[in-house]
């Protein structure tokens, strides 16, 4: 029998099998670990960005929409601490001279040797890892030996020069995050949105940090997309508005499918959150290398505001006209890494299904939520004969949804190919449908549920309404 | 009377004044030429890019999408020629030190005195721009001196470095321009769709260059979008699909509602043509400070895959089974600026209109097509009494639509607000609405138009299917 097990060997074979991800400038041997999205990929993650505007911005009563530019004046980022304060620690192996996260060997050495830590290892200090990775005398893991240098600092952020020369006066960073597009501009999204707290603003868009060790796919990349939300509100009432977002984000991912068992929600330590956080939960989902964070909810006080207010001089206080006075609000941040839960949808969707045991016939079936799919249906003829009137209704609905036009091979190879990426129904248009000469045309058409396997037949004219209620969300 | 012209600085401050566009890092004194899309803009440019991405890829025959990472190997950007050849001739002035564009201050010099060039200037030769220089005595725009240094070669790409070095081995270049992420899938892309020739590959994504002079609001930004198709074609059929695709790009923009007497069509002479181009068009808008390209519609023959043979030794060739013979396809590119054309249509339907010269009243109102408009409807209960009426309605469009809710002011002043900002519809809700004491409900509403401003009366029931039709494209 055929081993159904869901591994990452099988999900990266059917994302560049079937053009959802490549390598990333694969013909040159690629570079470090980029990934390019494909015909299917592109559609999908733009359908995941699609389903998180619609339910934060479009439909959503508090919140609105911004865009802002990746290369940002650098004082952003000293106000927001990320040139001094956003960095891995580094340790380097004398003796083989290669270079490791001191906080990722600590990792890893812990679940090799099913030590418990006595807190996290993002809340131990540089001399605490120092400390232990001599204590246990935790080997390299490259060459074996235990030599290291000292830990150090190295920042996460891009750099680049703006401008002809290329000196500290012109240097600037790839944003390291959207956030702080979004705090710059608290001033102006309330000005002409003449908003209330409580409110926030929504932003999707690429942000880059110079991992010491991107992996696992398209999970920790250098250049990735995030879906940040920061919601400001009243001092005091940043805890309701913590379990709001919480409970919010965990409805969007469940009505999109996502299954409850493959998620957790890890509410941080005291000690394990950032100083000027008073709650923050990780969304966590099982990928077949273990968990990994998906959502990041985030209270973060008034930290952000009161930092460019005192970095750039300029008044980021609201004026609350019930209270009649001026307070600077406090923020709720869910932030959503785009690639991350577009990667957590794919995996959760992958099934092989025993279609019969006995013939060792499974199907791969990508059991993703239509809103989510790719493309909502395909337009199969039964013969090519009939490729123009299939050509007609691809065309029809092709107005409304993105759709897929498949006459090659048997009509059994066919639905199969389109269970592998996840096309919730298949459109088979047969002689019936136009008509013969023996028969009148009944103007019908066979809908296959992928997963179901079921077929109806209705009317041509139905088709685009059945569809679509079968997509909303 | 007040003075109705269209001029930039119009345009910029209603950009500012209702969040269409912010200055960049605006509280920290901007950066360069950065601008931030707020809550409106957002929106605008997204359904700017939905709809090219409606006709292109999801309606269209022949194209698919793709999304490649900004980060590629550098090799890329050997193979493309922009590591040898993408670059600005820069000149200092010896006397103020400032630093300029050559092709810029010949240009402008030329415009000023009225002084035709035998070719233009972005095909003259190094040298001859030096000596165009000389022989004209041009001073320096900035101390009026005639004392130049050189010109020289200043490479546009950005320059970031990938890992903990900054040295050679790891340095990056943020793209500068989406194309090659299309050409380097070539065979990624054919393989997994199983496309046949002509077929092309779209892709929407930002680009980097280190602009000298940027300028013109989003006209030109050293960060900015594009939307560019790489058709690939069968050698001897390019001019045919060159001709396609122009009236293609044309049509969609006329579509959209853009004035055929701001657009034209700029064939490239022979002497400006790129070495390895056979045609090239420039789409040009009028812009308040001139002509300016919009679309660069070029025939590229088969240039760039050859490059990206040559250099990466993979193979590039489509393999033509009615011919039984292998070939480098051959290329047509449409590629647009998202911002610039955003801003295109922006300006296109900026208008005041004079609703009572005796008065002295005009309305400024942006006749966007309804596809691009950021607001689709906005509702607007005639008191605040029939807030939760409307609000109702507004949800219910919500669920399809962006939609804005508007409850401040009179109802006079609603309308001006929403004409200003392009909404091509508003909703009235009114106590005939949802009836009084003395009179039964009708559950209708006031439709008004932005562009005609009259109002239709109709069920809340059909507002859906109203709006829908009117949103069409």
């Amino acid at each position: 029998m055929k081993n159904t097990e869901k591994t990452m060997e099988k999900i990266v074979a059917l994302c560049k099998g079937r053009g959802f991800v490549f390598a990333g400038s694969e013909i040159y041997g690629g570079l470090a670990n980029t990934w390019d999205y494909g015909p299917l990929g592109v559609e999908l993650k733009n359908n995941v960005k699609k389903a998180w505007w619609k339910k934060f911005v479009q439909e959503n009563h508090y919140n609105v929409g911004l865009d802002a530019a990746i290369l940002m004046n650098p004082q952003v980022w000293v106000a927001s601490g990320h040139v001094g304060g956003f960095s891995d620690p580094l340790m380097d192996c004398k003796e083989c001279k290669e270079r490791f996260r001191a906080d990722k060997v600590i990792e890893d050495w812990c679940a090799e040797h099913d030590f418990t830590l006595p807190k996290p290892v993002d809340a131990l200090s540089q001399a605490e890892m120092k400390a232990f990775v001599d204590e246990h005398q935790i080997p390299c893991p490259s060459c074996g030996k235990h030599n290291w240098t000292d830990i150090r600092q190295f920042n996460l952020m891009f750099k680049t020069f703006q401008g002809v020369t290329e000196d500290a006066k012109n240097t600037v960073y790839l944003r390291p995050e959207t956030a702080q597009g979004i705090f710059v501009n608290f001033q102006n999204v309330q000005r002409t949105t003449r908003k209330k707290l409580p409110f926030g603003v929504c932003q999707v868009g690429k942000s880059f940090r110079n991992e010491i060790t991107p992996g696992n796919f398209t999970f920790r990349t250098r250049e990735f997309e995030q879906m940040e939300l920061e919601f400001f509100c009243q001092p005091g009432t940043e805890l309701e508005w913590f379990n709001y977002w919480k409970q919010f984000c965990h409805q969007w991912l469940l009505d999109l499918g996502m299954k409850d068992e493959n998620l957790r929600l890890r509410d941080h330590d005291p000690e394990e959150l950032s100083h000027y956080s008073n709650a923050t939960t990780d969304f966590e989902f099982v990928f077949p290398f273990g968990w990994g964070e998906l959502w990041g909810v985030a209270s973060r006080t008034n930290f952000d505001l009161t930092q460019h207010q005192n970095t750039s001089g300029k008044d980021m206080t609201y004026f609350d006209q019930e209270k009649n006075e001026h307070y600077i609000p406090y923020v709720i941040e869910p932030s959503l890494g785009a690639d991350r839960v577009t990667l957590a949808f794919l995996i959760d969707a992958y099934d092989e299904e025993v279609v019969d045991a006995a013939k060792n016939d499974v199907r791969t079936v990508l059991r993703l939520h239509p809103a989510l799919a790719p493309f909502k249906c395909a337009v199969l003829p039964l013969s090519k004969k009939l490729g123009d009137k299939a050509m007609e209704i691809r065309d029809m609905l092709a107005k409304d949804f993105m759709v897929d036009y498949d006459e090659a091979g048997s009509i059994g190879k066919r639905y199969r190919r389109q269970d592998e990426i996840g096309t919730p129904f298949c459109v088979t248009v047969d002689f019936q449908t136009v008509g013969t000469d023996t028969e009148e045309a009944d103007h019908c058409v066979t809908v296959r549920d992928r997963d179901t396997m079921e077929q109806v037949r209705m009317p041509i004219s139905e088709l685009k309404a059945y569809l679509a209620e079968k997509m909303a969300f």
